[in-house]
């Protein structure tokens, strides 16, 4: 079982933003930036791509959703999106809002903030999250 | 009128890989790897998530074919995905080929690719791509 769905089961605790039957998102604990998110399928697929038509597409309107979310929280000019997927074998979106491209830079210094910091990003983003 | 557009209507040439009624994919011309494309909906909104519902779903079905004839095509671990848009006014996705995280890093040196090189890749990924 990935680590990711361990978060879904809740034997690991996240940051949890919002879930539907098929579709997680939380925050990434590892943040670039304040409310990046990783959005997941429940099942546990390794390669984006490989999900079946319905899956993908699917997990694509449940992102866009979550984007919408984050945008109307977080000030930024934009939220970007990367899908890398070489740390865990379970595909998930990286949601990041940015103000310039060097934002989406993942050799960045990650952010180091507090849990009730963490917390408060994910209630404020989840209480703007339209399902 | 967007340089994305112009290059879509043939004002500006470019290494097609393939099109639709609403879509557009072609190699980007300053390559993070081989086989570095952008997916573009014709249609001219600047940012991803203001495209209509449809159009960016239509927008990520095209850009999973595309994903797959890069993959059929070029040596790789799997098709990153990216999108950050700050660049041009028009909505477009990166698919890069990557074999690590490292080489989804936008601050990385561009490859320099002959025409005859960029014709060569163009080509060998649009005779893959299944519509």
């Amino acid at each position: 079982m990935t680590i990711f769905s361990k978060i879904i089961n809740g034997d690991i605790p996240c940051y949890k933003i919002a879930e539907d039957e098929h579709y997680f998102a939380f925050l990434d604990i590892n943040p670039l930036a304040k409310g990046h998110i990783l959005v997941v399928p429940k099942q546990e697929v390794d390669y984006i791509f490989d999900l079946d038509s319905d899956t993908y597409l699917g997990l694509m309107a449940f992102a866009r959703k979550i984007s919408v979310a984050i945008k109307n929280t977080i000030p930024c000019q934009r939220v970007g999106v990367a899908v890398i997927g070489m740390e865990v074998p379970h595909a998930h979106i990286h949601l990041i809002p940015i103000n310039s491209e060097g934002d989406m830079n993942f050799a960045n210094p990650k952010l180091k903030l507090s849990p009730e910091e963490m917390n408060l990003i994910a209630e404020s983003i989840s209480a703007n999250f339209i399902a």
